[in-house]
C-alpha cells in the first residue's frame, strides 16, 4: 500500500544552511513537482538527470533534477532550495497539501530495498555509513554497502541451496530407496558451511569493537592515577576525542581515537585488596569491566612497591580468565621518581601529570589493536541482528549435521536445512517481516 | 587575488543527515573534481548541468553536477554524498589536500556579487532569506532578492545621475556663462529625490519591525497580571512561538507569531505611582519600553478601580509622546468578576488564567498591525546598513538643495551630488570597500 504513494522529506541535515534538498519520490513525483516548479527558461522541461534552474511557486528559486528511477527505484525529483527553516517547511507543506505524504524515517531506503536496489544488509550499511564518525566505522559501512559482506552471505546461501537440492533429489527418488548422496559427504559439506558461519559469528567481537570502539578498561588501586590517565588520554591532542554512540543509542560513552582506531572506555574501576565483604564490591566492579574489555590498562603508582602488581593480577586471574585479554601495565607518576623505572615488555612508564610517556602508551595500544586485527578475517560482522540470525543458522545446521549422522530421514533433515536458509534470508532480506523492517528503518534519519 | 583560487565547503546545514552537498567553485573546480570522481559508467563525462552517478575515490558514492557558470558565476561542481560527518570531513580534506581552499563564510555569495550575478543588496537578501523563520521575514527577503527593492534604488540612482549630467553640462559651458538648467527646477528635482529617500528611510521602522518582530510592550501596575498575560500569549496554541533573532545576533528575544505576523516583546515593565525617587526607576523602565515599542498593551486588574488607567496614561503622556503608539487596554482577571466589564473601543476583557478573551486580543493585535501596514509603502527598508547609507544620501541631498538655492557654483554643488551617489552606491555595491564586504559576508553561514 505504502509503496504506491508519493513521499516527501528534506534529505539534508536538519537546520539552517546555504542550501537544503527536498526529495519527492513515488508515482506522482514528476506531476507534483511540475505543478509547482516554474522552469527557467519556461520552454524547458524536466528531462531525466538534467539540473534545471527554476522557481518553486513564489517561495524560492533553486535547482531541480528529475530521476526516472532515483535512489528509491521510483520516479524522484530533488529540489535544491535555500536552506532556511521557513523555505524548507513551506516547501514540504505545499507538497503535502497537494497530496504527497511526509516520509517516515528511512522510508526512501526502505523503498530502495523493496524495489530491489539494495539488499537488507546494504540498507543497514547506509544507516551505519551516515552514522560513521571514525575512518574505521566508515570503512566497515562502505564494505558492507558495496557488497564484500553480501558476497560472503550469497556464497553461504548458495552452498545451503546446493545442499538442499542434493537432499531433495534424494527425496524425489525416495520411493526407489536410492541414496544419491553419500551421507558422510553431506555431513562434511554441512560442517564446512557451519565453520564458515562460525567464523562470521566470531568476527562480530572485532566488527563490533571497531564499529563502536575497542573496549578498554582502566583498572588499578585507588590513587594510582586511573582518572588522571583517562583524562590525559581523552584530552591530549594526539588522541582526537570524538563522540561514539554507545551500545544503547541514547548514550555517549567516553571515547578517543588513536591513529584512526576508536577506543571506548568501559570503566575506570578501583581494585582493592581486602577480605572485607563490602570491599569486594570494588573487585566486582573491576571484574565486570575486565570481562567486557578486550584491552586492559593496569595502572600502578610507580612510587609504590611493584609487588602490588603481581598480587593484584594473580588475584584477578583466579577470578576471571585473562589469557584472551591484552594487558598493558602502566607505571604512573614517574615524574615523582628520581630515575626512570626499568622498562619491560608491555609495561609503560608515564606521567599523566606532565604527559611523559603518553605518546608511547597510545602508540602501543594502537599497535596492539592493529596486530590483532591483522589476524581477523577480511569480512567482519558488525550488526547484532545479523549475529542473532547467524546463531539460528548455526543451530539449524547443527541439527542438520546431527540428523545426517543419526540417519534421520531426508525430509526431516530438509526441514532444518530450510530453517537455516530462512534465518540466513532474514539478513539480506529475502525473508522479511514488517516488524523487523520497522525496527531497521526507524534507526534512520528522516529524508534517507 | 582570492577570486582566482578554488574554494570548497559543505553547502548543506551542519550535522548528520541523509545527504550532504559539497560545493567546489573556481577555475580548478572541474579538474579537481574529475581527478576524484569515478563516473559510472566510466565512459561518461561531467557534461554541463547533467547529474552523474559517481564514486568519490574510495570514500563515497553519490551524484555530481558540473555548472560552467554556477551560483558564483565561476565553474562549479556540486557533489551530493551521504550526510555522515566522516564523509563530509573526508571529502573536504581530500579536496583541500589537492589545492582547494576551505571557503570562508559567505564566500560563494561574495563571488556571485563580485562576478556581477547579484548586487550587494541582493546578496544581503540571500542571508536574510536563509535566516527567515516567519512568512513575513521570508517575503521581505524574497522581495529584496528578486529586485523590487533594487528597482527602487536603481530609479533613485538614475534620477541622481540625470541631475549630475545637467549640472555637469552647465559646468562644461561655464566659461560661456550660460545657465542651462533653471536652478529652481533643479532644486525641485533634488527635493523630489530627497522625499523619495525620506520615504525609504521612514519605511525602515516597518521593515525592521516585520523582519525582527513588531515591538510590543506590556506595561501596567504590579500584580495586574502582565507576566501571566505574556505567558498566556507565548504558550497559547493560537500564537505559534518561534525564535526570532534579536537586534544582536546572539540573543533570542521572546517572540510570538499571530496569523503570520511576528511580535517581539520589548519588556514587561511595572508602572508605579510614586513620588519616591527610587520608585521612579520603575517608571524609567516603563518609559524605555514604551519608547522602543510600536504597540503597547496596558494591563489593568479588572477587580481594581478603573481610575488607575486614566491616571497612569495621563502621567505617561506627560513623560513621552504616545500619539504614534498603538495602545490597547487589557482588563485582566475578568474570571474574578461577577459580570463581564463593559466593552469599549480598544479595550479587551481577558483572563490570562483561564484563557477568556485571549483570542480576541490576539486578533486585535494582528488586525492593528495589518491596518497600519496597508498604509506603509510597498518597498520596505529592512537593513540597518542601508538606513545608514540613506541617511548620508539625505544629508548630501540637503546640501545640494541648499547649494542650489544659495547660488553656490555648480562645481561645488556637484561635489555634494557625487557624495550622494557614492553613498547610494554603497547599498547596491557599485561602491565597496573590503571592510564593508567583510562585515556583510561574515553574517553568512559557510557554504553559501
Amino acid at each position: 500500500m505504502k509503496r504506491s504513494d508519493t513521499i516527501v522529506a528534506v534529505a539534508t541535515p536538519q537546520g539552517v544552511g546555504g542550501i537544503a534538498v527536498v526529495r519527492l519520490s513515488g508515482p506522482d513525483a514528476l506531476a507534483l513537482a511540475t505543478s509547482h516548479l516554474n522552469l527557467r527558461p519556461p520552454t524547458s522541461d524536466l528531462r531525466p538527470r538534467q539540473a534545471v534552474y527554476c522557481r518553486f511557486d513564489d517561495l524560492d528559486d533553486g535547482i531541480a533534477v528529475y530521476y526516472p528511477q532515483g535512489y528509491t527505484g521510483e520516479p524522484t525529483v530533488e529540489f535544491s532550495c535555500h536552506g532556511s527553516l521557513y523555505v524548507q517547511q513551506a516547501l514540504l507543506q505545499t507538497l503535502v497539501d497537494d497530496g504527497a505524504r511526509l516520509a517516515e524515517a528511512g522510508e526512501f531506503t526502505r523503498r530502495a530495498f523493496l524495489n530491489g536496489r539494495l539488499d537488507l544488509s546494504q540498507a543497514e550499511a547506509v544507516a551505519d555509513l551516515i552514522d560513521a564518525v571514525t575512518p574505521i566505522q566508515h570503512r566497515l559501512a562502505v564494505s558492507q554497502l558495496r557488497g564484500g559482506y553480501a558476497d560472503e552471505l550469497r556464497a553461504l546461501r548458495q552452498q545451503l541451496l546446493d545442499l538442499t537440492s542434493l537432499l531433495e533429489l534424494e527425496l524425489d527418488f525416495s520411493q526407489e530407496d536410492v541414496e544419491f548422496a553419500d551421507r558422510s559427504q553431506l555431513t562434511q559439506l554441512v560442517d564446512t558451511i557451519g565453520r564458515r558461519v562460525d567464523t562470521l559469528r566470531n568476527s562480530f567481537s572485532w566488527g563490533n569493537a571497531l564499529k563502536r570502539g575497542v573496549p578498554l578498561a582502566i583498572i588499578g588501586r585507588p590513587n594510582a592515577g586511573k582518572s588522571s590517565l583517562l583524562n590525559a588520554l581523552l584530552h591530549d591532542d594526539r588522541a582526537i576525542v570524538s563522540p561514539v554512540p554507545g551500545t544503547t543509542r541514547d548514550t555517549i560513552e567516553e571515547a578517543f581515537v588513536i591513529d584512526g582506531t576508536p577506543f571506548r572506555i568501559i570503566d575506570t574501576a578501583g581494585l582493592r585488596q581486602s577480605d572485607d565483604p563490602v570491599e569486594t564490591m570494588g573487585i566486582q566492579r573491576t571484574l565486570d569491566a575486565v570481562k567486557r574489555a578486550d584491552y586492559i590498562l593496569y595502572v600502578h603508582d610507580a612510587t609504590q612497591s611493584a609487588h602490588a602488581i603481581t598480587d593484584d593480577l594473580e588475584q584477578l586471574k583466579r577470578l576471571t580468565p585473562l589469557d584472551k585479554k591484552h594487558l598493558l601495565v602502566v607505571f604512573n607518576k614517574v615524574d615523582l621518581l628520581p630515575d626512570a623505572p626499568p622498562s619491560a615488555l608491555r609495561s609503560y612508564p608515564v606521567s599523566a601529570k606532565n604527559g611523559t610517556g603518553l605518546d608511547q602508551l597510545a602508540q602501543a595500544l594502537a599497535q596492539a589493536v592493529k596486530a590483532d586485527r591483522a589476524a581477523a578475517p577480511e569480512v567482519l560482522l558488525t550488526n547484532a541482528r545479523h549475529l542473532d540470525a547467524l546463531a539460528h543458522v548455526g543451530q539449524a545446521l547443527a541439527q542438520v549435521s546431527l540428523g545426517l549422522s543419526d540417519g534421520i530421514p531426508s525430509d526431516l533433515v530438509a526441514v532444518d536445512l530450510r530453517d537455516a536458509l530462512h534465518h540466513l534470508g532474514t539478513i539480506t532480506g529475502e525473508v522479511t517481516d514488517d516488524e523487523v523492517l520497522g525496527n531497521i528503518f526507524s534507526r534512520f534519519c528522516v529524508g534517507k
